[in-house]
């Protein structure tokens, strides 16, 4: 077994303290990744509180933007060496006979994957624990590349961050001519604006807040809405092709936000709020447009957005933080205190 | 001005009566219509009770299921002559000007297209007036081609019933080799079983009504769910392609139906519930489904769906009443006790 050492939920609700615990030793497809940095993304906290109700592997190391270096490879590793930098993002597995993962889209494995910390281990009995850590062992099919244009504290909040905004972008085809919304300007949000416009798609936030305005210009958007002005949504109808929803919050109106849409326009929700929301489909209706989910993203696409990034030098912005830090980082999260994303320094473990 | 005789209602509320008012001289472009059929919609109730709060125009002679042949023509009429077998929907107008009008998509008219009745007439001061009544003045472009082979009186519900379930499917592709649901069988529903099975899907349809089962089946379903009966969500989970959803009830759980998706699958609204929704974009997240809506269907689309079912010999199931039976008509249709759709013979007005 392999000694490790992390932060971790002792109990739900609980903050975080330092944990050490055993890794796996690499079976012949796993690669050995000694942890250089890991981001925070607002769902570690929902799951270290279990605020979702769906988590009981307590101890649990929160943690899925992982970025780091090979440290050793099992004896059939074909992907990766010693010495290779690479990132770990949302899932460590999946079952790899459904159709979904046949044609490559793991994430939505049909028995369900294998999220990379507080979900049941395939290679064991236990739960899997996540890169608040200095040492993960992943199969190397689900261990990413990162190009060596990405610094490894930049890269780690695009395992997350950077593929949940990458995936539907792509999917519901942003670039040229198109218009693009991004509700909300946080972690999710910011990576939304950069990619977006290195599609070529023309980029307006949709905030609450005007401290945001400058940002959004600065990360790269033409665009910015004031959401707190409701004559916006009467001003800008019509206007988009796409809105990418960042924002978990039950009380938003969707409705004005759907009017924003034009014909066939869609809105993608990437993160679930807590309680349901209240939708009218009127607006819908009207227009014929869509409300969509999106989670994640495949390896496949994960890795073809992290080529894009280094192609397009696309970075998150970060705030790095020591490992005892955490517990008021999490704080920093819940009031949007954070420009735009903590990751954690793990070699100071 | 060509006097008219209807059933109105004088007031929101108020029972439709014999009513006599009067309707517009034929201008160049204008067909007049001697109306033979006229269907009962649900949202003829609603908008007879302005139960959607949207409508001021009382009295108002209901009625968007037209069907009937052309008495006389304006001087410039190219398309009709008289004796022509023709329809008019839920439109009569619209600004013929704005990008959707433009691309022939008037249903989604900017500045609002020209309901059949109720709203405000584009060719004089008043409001438009209805299909339960006599004669009708509607321009040419928003008149449709009876084929030969659909009798008048099963004619008249394609004009919505069936245009509204067949702009999605067609929209979102239904054909060989997809599994489509159909919520509801009712007006709207047994039109969707009858247009889906013909366009080659394989149809189920999803109703709480266990009665419904052997008339699914009849009208050409291949399949038939009991959704009082939980287990079905579960052992149906990711089965359909698309699910039309003709069912307008607030209190509907969308999140297990949402759930009967398969990956990147689509439920369309067909109808607005008066209040709205309560949604957990969790299971649209979960497997990229979404959730659109969808309203009637353009000029084009109507006179291909009519071409459509004439060629499938596709027509609804009907009940053809006399005037003086609306109101009670009325109540049976919101008892869902009409197998499957009322139509006038407004003949005997």
């Amino acid at each position: 077994m392999i000694q490790a050492k992390g932060m971790a939920a002792m109990k739900a609700k609980e903050p975080l303290k330092p944990y050490t615990f055993e890794r796996r030793d690499a079976k012949p497809h796993d690669v050995v990744i000694d942890i250089k940095y890991c981001g925070i993304c607002h769902s570690d906290i929902h799951m270290a509180r279990d605020e979702w109700g769906v988590s009981s592997a307590f101890p649990m190391v929160p943690g899925h933007e992982i970025a780091g270096v090979v440290s050793s490879v099992g004896s059939a590793v074909m992907k990766y060496k010693v010495g290779d930098l690479v990132g770990v993002g949302c899932l460590v597995d999946s079952c790899r006979e459904c159709a979904h993962c046949k044609e490559q889209e793991e994430q939505y494995c049909i028995p369900g994957n294998t999220g990379t910390y507080g979900a049941k281990d395939r290679n064991g009995s236990g739960y899997t624990q996540g890169g608040y850590s200095n040492v993960i062992v992943v199969n190397e099919d689900f261990v990413l590349r990162i190009p060596k244009s990405i610094s490894l504290d930049k890269a780690a909040p695009l395992l997350c961050a950077g593929i949940t905004l990458y995936s539907p972008l792509a999917h519901w085809k942003a670039g040229p001519g198109k218009k693009v919304g991004i509700m909300g300007l946080g972690g999710l949000g910011h990576m939304g604006v950069k990619i977006a416009a290195a599609m070529g798609a023309e980029v307006t936030v949709l905030s609450h807040s005007e401290s945001k305005r400058e940002d959004a210009k600065k990360l790269g958007a033409n665009n910015f809405l004031l959401t707190k002005n409701k004559e916006v949504f009467q001003e800008n109808a019509l206007s988009f092709d796409l809105i990418i929803n960042t924002v978990s919050a039950s009380e938003l109106d969707l409705g004005s936000y759907f009017n924003l849409l034009k014909k066939d326009g869609v809105m993608v929700s990437v993160g679930a709020p807590e309680k349901p929301l209240s939708i009218h489909p009127f607006s819908l209706i009207m227009m014929r447009r869509s409300y969509a989910g999106s989670l994640i993203g495949s390896i496949k696409e994960t890795q073809e957005m992290l080529d894009f990034c280094a192609q397009h030098n696309i970075a998150p912005e970060i705030e790095v933080i020591a490992p005892e830090q955490v517990n008021v980082a999490y704080e920093r999260v819940l009031k949007s205190d954070v420009r735009y994303r903590f990751v954690i320094d793990m070699a100071k473990i």
